[in-house]
């Protein structure tokens, strides 16, 4: 019987990573994102710009009733992003804010929410915050739905926050990871300081299939110095 | 001349309060918020169910323009919130988070993008968190959109954060406040460790009006214990 998996933010540069090896170790893997994943078992397309929030999280918890026809899923990993510089000084402002929001926060929301519904007992649930947050002028899109993503994930890991009993629960604080949409963004920058793409999808992939034991409600920042990658529980 | 103040929230208890006040003081007030205030020199009503974000800004610079006719504001407050309980179980989880963001972070966002276009050089900009901010596992969505609002806050306060020139920038941290929605809602509380509108309203006026000097960039923590307040700046 196959495990069954959801990337949220499976049309990313991570969310595409992870769901080819989820894929070559056999687990069925539904994708939810903006654009579909043509790799993934089963795809749930949401629009940020025509549906809200919660439309969005209704298709979603439907379709994913109507994949998994009475099964659960093993795990839910929410790795949906997105960058954006912009300083309050910026004519869209509030539209890079907006957006920020609904690329960043809505889908750990969503995750977060369809694991009360379709996680089986004892199964994972994986957020993804970033590594070192402090004020940030100059992309504070970002930066406030960063800061939501990290209070959201601290209240639910709480007790009495809501989650089935038993679920596992941690969420990953990346650094920049070294994708190829980092790299044209980013082409002088020095690559031996980001994270580099396979080994972070080969550390999701074990903490999800048992390889690795997860940090119960912990953070684990991951940074990468000159090639030298390290996990540090928070 | 009158100065001018944007209350931001004009339709709340502190926001009313703060109206009557200022009123009394003869500025004047521009009120903006989902109903309109009545004692408002002016009124800028926007719609959270019919108005994205986007919208509504647009819509509060456009109006402001309107009304300020060249002039330009003296102190821009921004005092709109709400509150709802709401743990990641609770059915309606998504709609209560959406709901938090829009009446806490939202306006937030606004007022400051606002302060770029139509606040003097040297004006006061005035944002509201919450007192001693952890997780909130029962009430996740205003818990997320608090913590928003602080990045926020500090993001704005920081060198190369977009604001005007000199602009003066504060936040109040706010334990529960002495209103008539606070009492109807926990009439068993113990109203002497609540803080009374009265002397909020009023130091929030001294703040603006040069009585007290502004924390410049800083959060202050209001709380009351047995009937004493205290500030205290972060």
């Amino acid at each position: 019987m196959a495990h069954r998996v959801v990337i949220y933010g499976g049309s990313g540069n991570l969310g595409r990573s992870l769901i080819t090896l989820f894929n070559k170790n056999n687990w069925e893997v539904t994708s939810i994102g903006t654009r579909p994943n043509e790799e993934a078992a089963h795809n749930i397309v949401v629009s940020n710009k025509e549906e809200s929030l919660e439309v969005q999280g209704k298709k979603v918890i439907q379709n994913s009733n109507s994949i998994l026809n009475g099964e659960k899923y093993d795990a839910i990993l929410c790795v949906a992003g997105g960058f954006c510089m912009g300083d309050l000084a910026k004519e869209d402002f509030l539209e890079t804010a907006d957006s920020m929001i609904k690329k960043i926060l809505n889908p750990s929301l969503i995750a977060s929410k369809l694991s009360t519904v379709n996680l089986k007992e004892g199964g994972f649930l994986m957020l993804t915050g970033v590594a070192d947050l402090q004020s940030t002028p100059g992309f504070i899109g970002y930066g406030i739905a960063k800061a939501a993503v990290h209070h959201l994930f601290n209240s639910i890991a709480s007790k009495n926050g809501g989650l089935p009993k038993n679920t596992k629960v941690m969420a990953i604080q990346p650094a920049t990871i070294d994708t190829p949409d980092n790299r044209k963004g980013m082409p002088d920058a020095d690559f031996s300081q980001w994270i580099p793409l396979d080994l972070l999808t080969r550390r999701i992939f074990e903490y999800t299939n048992g390889t690795l034991s997860v940090p119960q409600g912990k953070m684990v920042k991951i940074t990468t110095k000159n090639g030298e990658t390290s996990f540090v529980e928070l």
